[in-house]
């Protein structure tokens, strides 16, 4: 694992090494996914609308029921909810499964938040609920934060890096350039002006909303960053929380630390080695301006896999999702160390191998 | 607390003291609650639509939100959610709502379990969804087993013990006469006229359905027998389970024990002396019939109280609901006797003063 503050790192990792934690996976969609070139969580924009649910569905069974394989890239790259199974599954981990707003209902028990659906950010009023999102994340995070005393929130929302630009310029920082992406060709200049718009028609200029970054998700966010940092500000005072994902979280974690800054101390982000060394993206740079939280990341390799697949991993694609990097850290954790990086994508070689014959 | 079957509730309680339970309501509504006469858990039978919504409202926010004030029967004695809230407010319990089926949703995060409102049973067709609700419960029901040693399971569905006695009849056992209600005068010819009529509209002998407990559902039952025999069947192999209820408890046992008789060794039954007492319902004769699981009641006592509305308890109004029993019992247990009957009563008395004031 690698990390990134260390010793704020080290005091994380021993607090929370060999404790039960939850894995929790907030789902939602975004029209802002089906502008074309944003997003490769599917085999095509409108495909978008499926990935999160196909995500917890194959979570749950092992299989998806909303489509008839796992979601893929258009070249065919396979969900990293693959790896979060591998991880959940070995450790043995609850998954909890919450919507903060998905066009496509998945087949499995999952937490209504009240929300709906996220708008085209370019429309300037992209979440209506935000506020109630957030809110109703709170209460399940007070409860969750009884339940266990470590917490890993994963998400699977289609679009989630664009949305995240567009709140976190809202907010003032010097995002630009620096959230990354499903493909190894970053389309900063897409994003950005995807980003430039949503402000544009929100009436906002970068920075304006530095103190209202609940009205940031209402006007250029998603569903699931109201839930996310709904779930952080209920139960962060209470329990550790690694944040499991990439640059998204950064949104998220500007959010929460603008509206519950005392919690940050409870906080690590985890995420994948890919991630983390990823050249076109900057999450170590976007963190550095919020506030000083452990980065740790998870050296999955899949180099030698069987599977093109798989290897596509090495070669930038995907990175990461639906909390893989971070499930994976927690496995590591849980089992004080008897999970490795390498048992993990033993499994998913299998599965995977399973899942394509 | 009493018990029935000492030995199986002397290990019960022995295996769980000391343990994190997660207090889990499952909720929701038929239209045979509307049937004048059949549920006092709500101030008219239309109410009865709002009860399970306003009632996990009230354990999350100490406030309802889809009404004005706290369920109530029609003379004003107030739900046992009071109960059920003092106990896992007291013992720092985690609540998760389920909702297998509510026409009023509760402004809560709540898990959907697929599930839509049960219909009037006397049209013999009373549960459609059952087998889906079965199922995704199965599914919450394993992760939620990872996460907690000990599972306390409450509902709140009006009208729910005439759905149990219809059940119960269509599997075949003795249960005339012998399912409790929320009334102090317990209108058994009402609910076996109303029971007779199910099983004739589903073309049913008594019995008929010994082996198919989840066509029982479907036919003659409602959405949370559904939910709890899925969440026992998904968990019970793994954890421990207290079914928080009174008869209708019975009817869920019925189911589980036909479709998962080894689980039912990790179950016990926690109820209120209120109904374990109760001269018009007989629940150790209902669970004698199904298999040897103990039942464990808790010794709340309004009798002092300076309330009416709460004095009214020990006169055979409401007895039991919304967990309130079980809740109680685990909230004993959780904190190795430190919480007690007269601090849960106390608790009850300050917020019930505080509502009414």
């Amino acid at each position: 694992m690698r990390v990134f503050s260390e010793s704020r790192a080290d005091r994380f990792l021993r607090s929370v090494e060999g404790s039960r934690p939850i894995f929790i996976c907030t789902i939602g969609t975004t029209e802002t996914a089906k502008i074309p070139g944003i997003s490769a969580a599917g085999k095509n924009p409108q495909f978008t609308d499926y990935t999160p649910a196909a995500d917890v569905e194959y979570l749950y069974y092992g299989g998806c029921k909303c489509i008839g394989s796992i979601p893929v890239t258009p070249e065919g790259v396979p969900t990293p909810a693959l790896i979060t199974k591998a991880a959940v599954d070995l450790a043995g981990m609850p998954v909890l499964v919450a919507d903060a707003g998905s066009r496509v209902k998945p087949e499995v028990p999952f937490v209504d938040l009240g929300g709906s659906p996220g708008k085209d950010i370019r429309c300037g009023a992209a979440v209506k609920e935000a506020t109630k999102i957030f809110e109703n994340s709170k209460a399940l995070g007070l409860n969750l934060a009884r339940t266990s005393e470590f917490l890993v929130l994963g998400e699977s929302i289609p679009g989630g890096t664009t949305t995240a630009l567009s709140v976190m310029m809202a907010m003032g920082l010097d995002a630009e350039g620096k959230v990354s992406s499903s493909m190894p060709d970053n389309p900063h200049s897409l994003k950005l002006s995807v980003a430039e718009k949503a402000l544009k028609s929100a009436g906002l200029r970068k920075g304006d909303l530095e103190r209202s970054p609940i009205e940031a998700i209402e006007m250029v966010g998603d569903p699931v960053q109201a839930a996310l940092a709904g779930l952080i500000a209920g139960a962060a005072d209470h329990v550790k929380i690694l944040m499991a994902g990439g640059t998204q979280m950064a949104a998220v974690l500007a959010i929460v630390d603008y509206i519950a800054s005392s919690h940050t101390s409870n906080l690590a982000i985890g995420t994948t080695e890919w991630l983390f060394k990823d050249k076109t993206s900057d999450l170590v740079g976007l963190v550095k301006q919020i506030c000083e939280v452990p980065i740790l990341a998870s050296r999955l390799c899949f180099s030698k896999s069987k599977h093109r697949g798989l290897r596509a991993y090495e070669f930038g694609v995907v990175k990461e999702g639906v909390g893989a990097g971070g499930a994976s850290i927690a496995a590591i954790l849980k089992s004080s160390g008897a999970i490795t990086c390498s048992k993990i994508q033993e499994r998913v070689e299998m599965e995977y191998k399973g899942l394509i014959d």
